[in-house]
Order: C-alpha cells, then sequence, then structure tokens
C-alpha cells in the first residue's frame, strides 16, 4: 500500500523530485527472460522530454535513462529494475519567494499542510518530472506485454481535444501522432491548434486538453471482480497523472444519455470466436477485457503556473499575489499522452499476471466447451 | 491485492452473489471505541434497498444487515466486522436460456472467457447487489468520520442527470434528495424525470444516469503523492460500481475548455484558515485534500438488461438473440447514489487513517510554524 | 495490508470472536473450476474439533462449515468464497471476573492496551477458536492444489516433541497420526504421552509442544527473492498461530552448529531431473523451493490458562491473583496440527499462484535449456 | 505485494546485485521533518561493512549511501527516499565455471530453475551485498523512531552463539558488542570463538550462529491481530535475511518444555503502571506489543561457499564437483547483527505507523479509564 507504487504483480515504485539530483523507478515483478536495453526506454522517454517545440517546457533534459539492475546479459531476470534519470538542467535560481509562497492550483498549499515541509525547488515531488520515471516503466512493460502475448499488442494515445476545439475523428490517423507537436491523429485540424496554444503560450496563459489511450490485440479474460476491476485500476492509474481531473471508458460520460439499446454492444460467432458488433463499453465489461479495442480518455486541467497574478497566502499566514515565471508548458495535456500510455501498458500488463496467476491464463471460447 | 477488497488500513472485503443464501461484508482496521448498532447500517441499506418505487427493480429484499462480530457492547473492539446481509427474494425460476447464452452489456461473457464458469443466476457476483454490503460498510465508516473528526463531517449525494436532462444547479436544496425516488436535489425537474423514465419503463428500455456526491468538512492533508491520491483512491473506487464508466473530480471534463486564469482557485487567510475563494479543484490538489468541499460525479450507463431484442451468442458458439425478462432497474444510476456516498465515505476513513498514521494526523496551518 | 488477511493471490480474511454468534473466513482468488463441497472442508473441521479426547477443551462445537459463496454447482467460479462457522457452545456464564482481569500470558492486556476495549469472553478474537477459519481455508488450499498440481502434493503434519519428550523420528509413521489424540507419528511413546499430560491435566497445568509439517511434490520454483521468500511467507503464517513462539526451516536452529561440509545438500541428476543427496535447506533455498520435501517445525508455548494462581493486575489498576477455570486444553500444542497444515497449504498455494502469475509456472530443468 | 518490498506504512523496497553497477532502496510512507542526513545512514552500514577482520569477507567495499530523494534541507519530506549504495570492489574475473553450474547450498539452482536466467556473478540478487540496503533503511526506521517515540527507544543485537560455543549470558555487557568481531557481548568468549572461527577458515569450512536482537523502551500496543502480528511480522523480515533458518521470540523453541505456570509473566501495578515479573513472551502477546523489551533470535546456517569440493550437477544437466573460490565470510552470522537489527528497527517503526494509523497511537492505561 505505499503511496509511491502501482500495480500489484508488476509493481512500480517511483522516486525523485523536479530539483533533485535524479529520479528514478524500480520495476518488481517483471516476467525473467524478456529482452530489454537502455536503447527499449529510451525512444519512449524521448516522446516526452522536454523542450520538443515551443510548445512544451523549455527545460533542457537528455532524460538519460539507466538501468542499474535486473537485466544481464540483456534479458530480464525477473529481480527488480532499477532505472535512474539523472537531472541535469535543475537551474540553480533563487526560490527565495516561491520557497514560502503557495502557487494557486498546485499541490504546494496541500503538501505543506499535510507533511508541514515540502521541496519546494519546482513543485518537488508533485512536479510532472516524475512522469518520466512512468514513461520508462510503461516502455518495460510494452515490451514484456509485446514478447508474452505478441507484436499484435499494440499501446497508443493521442491529444483528443485541446482547449474548446475537439479532432474530427473521422480523420483519425496513427501516423499522425508523432508528426506533430500536438500529438494529433487530426492533420487537418493543426493549423488551428497552433494559432491557438500560440496565443495561449504569448499570452502567459495556459489550456487543458483530452487525451485517448487505446490497447489493441488484448484478449478477453483480464481483469477482475470487484475492486480489481480493469477499468478500476486503469481508472486510479490514469488520475494519478498530474493535472488529470477525470477519466472515462468507452462512450463515458456520454453513457449516461445512452438507452439500453443504443448501449448494447451485440455479438455474434466469427470465424475467429466471438465478434462484437461495436464497442460502446470501451472494451471492458463487468471490469474484465472482452478482446476489444480498450479506449480510455483522460480530461487534463491547464498548467496552474501562468504569467497572471493570482492571489493566494504564504507560509507565514500573510495575503500574497503571486505571478508564476519560468519555464511551463502551456498545455501540459500535449506530453500527458506518452505518460497515459505508459499507464495503459503497466495496468494491462499487471492484469495479465494476475489473472495468469489465478487461471492460468487462456481465455475459455465459446463452443469449445461444449463441443 | 485481493479483487474483491478496497482500502488500506479501513480495508472491506466483499463476497456474496445475487442469487447466493447470502452476501455481506468483512471491514477490517475498523477504529475501535466507535458506538455502532445494527441501526447505524439500517438506513443506509434502506435507502439503496429495491422495491422502493416503480422506477426501480420490483425485487423485494428486506436487506437486514446483521453484524456477526467486532462489535462489542455495543462499540467497535478493533477486530473485523463481519457483516452479512441474507438474500430472501431470489425467485426459484428457470433459468434454462440464460444459463447458456451471453447478456449484451452485462459481464456474462468476459466472467465466461475469464473464468470458463459462472454463476448464471441474476448475473451471480456481477449483479448489483453486492453493492449492499458497500453501503453497509460505507455506513461504518460515516458513523467512524463522524466520531472521529466530528459531525461536521458530510457526505452525500445526488442524482444530477438523468439520460439528456440535467438537473437545475441553482435549484440544488438536500432536503430534496430523499423526498423523491430520484433522489433529485431540485425539485423543479420531478415531473420531467417521472414522464421521462416513466416512458422508457414502458418501453421496456434502459437511460444512463450521471450522480454527484459531496463530502464537506474533510481537514486539509488527506490523500497522498503520487499513486496514493485521493483522486486515485476515489476514481478506482467509484470506478468499481456497477455500470460506472467515468469519474471526475471537480471541474472533470469542463476542466479541458478552461484557461489556467478560470481555473485557479485563489486563496485568502481568513479567520479561521486559508479560505478558497472557488473550488475547481473539488477539493483535491496533488492528490491531497485542500480542505474544501469535495466533488465528483460518475457517469453510469444504462441498465443492460431490455425487453428489446439483441444480438448474442451462447456457450456454445451459437449465435442467438435474447430479449432479457425479469425485473430490473429502469436507470441503474438512481440506486447508485447511496453506493457512492459508501465509497465515497470508505475512502475518506481510509486516507485519513493512513493520514493519522505518517503524520500523526493533525494539518499544519499557515502562519503557526513561522509565527 | 489487512491486519486479518493472509496471502497475497489466494487469500484468506477471517473473522470472529470466540463467543459470537459465528465465525468465518473469506478466500479470495480461489482459482476457478475446482471441485468443492462442504464434505472437503468438514474433514478438516473435525481433525481439529474441540472435544475430541481428554486431552483438549472440553467445549463441544460441532463447526459445521457453510459455503455462503463462491462456489456454483459443485465448483469454484473464481469469486470469493464465504465459509461461516456458527459457534453453538458459548456457554452464558459470569464473566465478572475475567471481564475486568488481564489473564497473564493472554492477550487481555495487550489488546486493552492497544484498544482501550475488548471482548473478554473466551479471549474474544485472540482465542484459538479462530483458527476453525484457518483450517477450513487450508483445505481449500489443498484441494486446489490436489487438483491443479497433482494428487501426489501431500502437505502433512505431526507432533514431534510435548513438554520435554520428544519422539523417536525412527519410528515415524504417518499413518500413526491421525490413530492417536497426540497427532504423533511414533506409536511407540503413546504412553510416555497419555501419562505425562495426564499428569498435567490433572495438575490444572498446561506444557507446550513442537509440531512439524511438510509439503510433499511441490516443485522447484515456488517462492521468490527477497521478501517475498516462501520461507519468509510460511514464517509469518506459521508465525500468526497462537501461542507459537518459534519457527525454523529444514535444520533450523540446529544448523547453527553445522559446519559448510555437513550442511551443503549435494546435487546429482538423476532419471527425473536433479536429485538432491540430503535435505538439511528443508527444500528451501534463497526462498524458493527446490523440489524436496519442505520442512518446518513451530514451537508453541503452555496453555496460558492455569488453574495456578498467579499475580496480575485489572482494568482499574489494582493487583490482582488469578486462576483461570474453565474448559482449556492442557497442551494447545496438539489442536495445532491441522492449523499448521493449513497454514503451510495456503502459502503453498500461494506462492504457486504468484509464480505462476510472474513467469508462467513452469521450473526450468537443467539439460533442456542447452541441449 | 511485491517480492523485494517489505513493511505497509513504512515500506522499504531494495534493488540490485552483488555485481552490478549500484544497489539501493527506496523507502516509502518515512514521516515527514525527521532530521537526517548521509551520516545517519553510515555508521550503521559502516558496521555492516566488509573487509573489516580476518573473519568476513575481504572484499572492499566503500558502502558509502547517497540520498537522491525525499530529504530536503536536512529534513524528510514524507516523500520517498531513495538510497543508493555504488558497488567499487566487484572484481572483473572469470566466471567460466560457476556460470554454469549450481553452488550446493546457495539459491543457484532455484533462481535457474525458477526464472531460467540468472546473474551468477557473486550470486547475483541473492547476495548478502543486498543486506547493505535493510541496514541504510533500519538506520533511517531508527532514526524516526528515536525521533517520534524518544531516545529511550534502543534496538540492539548480538551473536549469541558461534557454532557449538553459546556465550555466557551472565557476562552480557552491550558495550562488547562493538569491541570485537564477533559482535559478542560476552567479552569472556572471545578467544575461544577467535580460535574456533580461525580454524574454521583456514580448513576453508564455514560455521554457523545464532544472533539475538532486541528492543527496549516499545509502549504497549503496537503490532494487530490475527495476521499483522508483530510476532509474525518479526518472523517474516527476520527469516528474510540470507541463511536464516529459524526465528524465535523471548523463549521461543525452549517455552515448548515450559510448564503454563513457569512460562506465564506475571504483573503488578508499579509507579509508572503496568509491570511484568518476566519476559518469557519476549515483549508480545497476542501479536501485541506489552511494552516489555521485545526479544527474537534467528539461526542462521554457515556459509555455503566452501573449499572442500562438493557434489552438484550444472545448467546442461551433467554432474560436476565444485570448490567455491574466492571472498567469503566464514560465518555470515557475524554481519547479520547489523541487518537483524535494521529489520527490527523497520518492523518496529511500521508497527507504531499502523497503530497510530488504526487507533491514534496512545497505549490505553489500567486505571486510566475507569479511575
Amino acid at each position: 500500500m505505499s503511496h509511491n507504487s502501482f500495480g500489484h504483480l508488476f509493481r512500480v515504485t517511483t522516486w525523485g523530485e523536479s530539483h533533485g539530483p535524479a529520479l528514478g523507478c524500480v520495476i518488481d515483478g517483471c516476467p525473467p527472460g524478456i529482452a530489454l536495453t537502455e536503447a527499449d526506454l529510451q525512444w519512449a522517454l524521448d516522446r516526452r522530454k522536454p523542450g520538443g517545440s515551443r510548445f512544451v517546457t523549455q527545460r533542457r533534459e537528455a532524460d538519460e535513462a539507466k538501468i542499474l539492475s535486473g537485466v544481464f546479459e540483456g534479458v530480464t531476470t525477473g529481480t527488480p529494475i532499477s532505472i535512474m534519470i539523472e537531472n541535469t538542467d535543475q537551474r540553480s535560481k533563487d526560490y527565495g519567494e516561491i520557497a514560502h509562497q503557495f502557487r494557486p492550483g498546485h499541490a504546494d498549499y496541500t503538501y505543506f499542510a499535510k507533511y508541514g515541509v515540502r521541496d519546494y525547488r519546482g513543485g518537488g515531488r508533485s512536479s510532472a518530472r516524475e512522469t518520466a520515471a512512468r514513461v520508462a516503466a510503461g516502455a518495460v512493460a510494452l515490451k514484456v506485454l509485446q514478447t508474452l502475448i505478441g507484436p499484435q499488442i499494440k499501446v497508443r494515445g493521442a491529444m483528443v481535444q485541446l482547449g474548446v476545439h475537439t479532432i474530427d475523428r473521422t480523420q483519425w490517423d496513427w501516423a499522425q501522432v508523432d508528426q506533430n507537436p500536438f500529438f494529433s491523429p487530426d492533420a487537418t485540424h493543426l493549423t488551428l491548434f497552433e494559432e491557438y496554444l500560440d496565443s495561449i503560450r504569448k499570452a502567459g496563459s495556459s489550456i487543458g486538453a483530452v487525451v485517448e489511450v487505446q490497447a489493441k490485440g488484448v484478449p478477453a479474460g483480464w481483469g477482475a471482480p470487484i475492486y480489481g476491476k480493469l477499468d478500476s485500476d486503469l481508472a486510479a492509474n490514469l488520475m494519478s497523472i498530474n493535472a488529470v481531473k477525470g477519466v472515462e471508458i468507452g462512450e463515458g460520460f456520454h453513457s449516461a444519455t445512452l438507452s439500453g439499446e443504443d448501449n448494447a454492444d451485440e455479438m455474434r460467432m466469427g470465424p475467429d470466436g466471438v465478434e462484437f458488433l461495436s464497442n460502446h463499453a470501451g472494451g471492458i465489461l463487468g471490469g474484465i477485457s472482452t478482446g476489444q479495442t480498450i479506449v480510455a480518455r483522460i480530461a487534463l486541467k491547464p498548467t496552474s503556473s501562468i504569467l497572471t497574478e493570482r492571489q493566494s497566502v504564504d507560509v507565514r499566514g500573510q495575503d500574497v499575489d503571486i505571478r508564476t515565471k519560468g519555464r511551463h508548458d502551456p498545455c501540459v495535456g500535449l506530453r500527458a499522452v506518452p505518460v497515459a500510455e505508459a499507464m495503459l501498458a503497466c495496468t494491462l500488463l499487471d492484469a495479465f499476471l494476475r489473472h495468469r496467476g489465478q487461471t492460468g491464463g487462456i481465455a475459455f471460447t465459446p463452443g469449445a466447451l461444449q463441443g
């Protein structure tokens, strides 16, 4: 029940602060015999890395992951994988004011109220820099899934809403996602996004976003009733990402407006087993995967660091007004895409290992038992 | 990491199937010395109980909770509280067809795919009858919170959207919630809800809903970074409720459209400490309570049991068409209100106990340290 | 991390007090598809049942286990198995004195110091009656192990030391264990044990014992480094049994006196794989099973309830002298045999499920990989 | 339930192999506001450090602990404390033979059987080098305990049996323990121990030992029934130390020979509350601390690495004979003393935090309630 860990059989513990010497994670329970190198982590870290465009923080971090244990002669050994990423661009600056003030929307005040002490440099533990460790763990999870289940497993994410602008889903093209700084699958909206976010950035403001993640190729049977539901685990893990204020599966909040007839995902036997005629459920029923694509979305609030002065208080109990200078993402939702993918990959691998533990891991197929 | 438990220091394990002899829960970690009787549970169970109006299932269950352990001479002893609720209205009927068919939208197929065997009577373990055990546990949690923290702690819920119809939040009146079968806080929409749901019910159809839960009086400091966040735990626990497809905190999905300026909850020192000028965050920042009202909403899909024929398959791998007869709620969202309240109460108490364990439990106040 | 649960993937939560209406357990994570009836539990419960001879407590309990959930049409469904055993012989007597006094050697004082309140009737939660629930769970675990791994798996226990008298291990005969009230595998010592324990019983005194448990047929590879070691789990689970003050594996405390040469279990390839030439390790190396018989022993202190007056204090802070009347086992070690077996069976099944989860569950064999 | 973690609210996860670049631990749940520097860890690490005398391995390691997170401006922040110790003396040698052979008594074979792959360099993950991380964590736990509870808390260990030679307990002097390479509290046996271990060392042999740990100043009320017992946690944590084959509390195995009269720890009211007249229980009753000194002992088997040839097999399934050359401790029990102390300190702090969480943390005192 440690607060800085998630997962059960595939368990990830992260550590580190924004401006400490390093951050990292320890992965416990990784299956043995999986080919794994630092390069397997690096491509994922590079996607999340700051400094890639003018739409993200200008902090420069190499984000180079070192594997310190758990891998021998290129394969995982089943023992803990310790991954460390050194912080290299934590500028030595005067934290004089921020050290004693609570930035609205940040965790400054709540960490203080809880602990009475906090590492105020760059948000300390509550900084989104922590998500680098998640991305490294997610890359391990994905490699394991693709090794154990097969290359058909795909875990992908995209930004689907930037502030008030939503993508055109009919234009969805996964190949686009890595071609633009917005992680948008819709190329037709890029100019709009660019102008929109430029105006926000130049105003020293910020905006929220919605990110969608999908997992294809997940067999039926992963997850478990009642409190170990796949969607319950996924909700917890996605909600733990910085700035996330909502999580939905499949139709999500829209399902509240649907009738039972419209929401039902009908089934028919196909050549390879059960086929669903729709996927309102987002690939999960009763907390267990159906074999369809798993679909989840998260809502991210706007970056709390803005240039406009806001009212606040300080640790001495004095009223103050705060403008948050520094290097910030105008939309934290963008770089949340690889983080959300990582959380989905980790959640799935953990669910698979638990399923394999309890049942042996093979999905039962209609017709197979009764001949 | 058992799949049928939630919480850590206040840990609830539930058991039982829809048509088995009984269902119940074991509560481990309840603080000692709390006055507790079966009556403390019964009022909560009565709110969730089926059969109360024509808008919920006509199954008749007394839902009488018996406390089998953990309470001695009227107070909790710190040992496990075992609560049992006997099933009394599980009709002996012919399950011939449903025993071998997978009802679309239900967990029938996924339980089969996972386990190869399932208790098909009334959905077995995946039935919403399981939520009676949650409501009993939630009543215990609420009693503990009000004893340890004080009567100012209030945990309440209401239905805020029924299908396409949303309440008028300016009409919000908590006193209304228990006065109508919709758990609506807005009396001005009751006729609309009644006609709307009547038409759905008569058509043998169903509809989704959105439920909001709030907790007032929660001090700052509960919850924990990073994966033990209060909103992360809350997301998991609310998502575990039957039919829930989305969870949001504070502004939730709406926060994606907000600017940093609009979303910031500004602060000022008031006579009793920090005061927030708004509550977009829903009472949680960085995973830790702010001292404001905690606000969460869940989206519930329409009941999957409908009278219209839907395409499906059976365990033999044959295509079939299914109409789900029986006693069902036209909107499962209604009776989710007391269940969501229960999950919120349990989540809060667990967070408090962990907070008290790690830190001693007293929130730090600006000004107090630096004088 | 609930205090009244053990195991991870096969997780057992027990509840109930000595003189409450019932006690029981909830088993979460039991693999599906295992044939299971109440009769599978009853034989085990009958072995532990009080009242069987003059050497155990004269309390009369039917100890009939009812399965309330998790089994459908005679097989486990993968959902929680709730087992309840009603208390039938909790005599209504005057607890006047004992209600306010702390019996030396019992948990009376520590429960009071911790909780400020306790169910003093028959020791309440700390009574050995709780172990009935363990025995039921152990019977389930054994059935699962024998179904999944095969009938070659045997989990057995015996009393090997009664007070100052130790059995003659050259006379070990498993068939004897259930033929005498001492659970002794050595028939040559029965008269000695009988006279010894009779004299103790008549004096209103009590004595300790040592119990050995063994598991045959456990494949290599179960357990895990470093804190999930099979012997570490086993130590915790055996130490949790009432009155246990020591746990040892294989040579145990004797290994302190051995040289490296004498303690080494040498290996040779045999027709069916690796063969060990001795078993000083007790079947576990580095926390992982070797494929040999697993051997553990526990030391049990004498029953604390004795007729001789002892000095103590009461809840008012007054000195008192206490004689513990009532129905007690002169040697609690005897009935610990089926309890220790149950803990071993549960520990093994849990280790197997975790092993299967992380690795797939097949042991690697020398020669198989390298041809 | 990760296998490389222990503790619940104070949770320690260790990582690293004997010959990897580094090893370390992540401590989650450390209370905030505790003054902590690397020097607080170093004194403890220096006690465990190899190379200190001819009676321990000649491997030279600085064992310098670096704190990478969780401490800010000299105090703990409540966030994870990541500690890293670099390996500096992992000699580059030819592992040709040992890479494919299973050393008897080591975990070589079981790791292979479980994972199919292992880091064979110096035992890899199963090496006792891992215990350096435990010692660092234990030093943190001790600092927290002494800060939160007071300097009266003392956690200490000593070697009480070396092979066949037992110390004279009447000569016990804690001040002696750090004055000799045997961690012996009895100065009168040092010459005997020296000659005995010299002869074993020169013969290339090894011997076992018994280590005792004690905790003074622990208040009543820590620990919890039934499976969260303080002695149950302690048994698991001590059994997880390399080479440990037995754990006992208080009288331990000797209690099997005692009568109820002799084993009872009688009580009387003293000026400061309840006083026990003896401590057979080792400070724990019903899994909860009594307020007396907590006493536990562990048996450690002889080092498995010896110069005498032993029969074994290799990964190809061939019979081989093995002599284990290299730098080894002739008695691993010696350096287990600081490790066992560390495990005791961690176990106690975890129990305290859980106790504080569930109950508020104040022990109830006889007389206080009833006045």
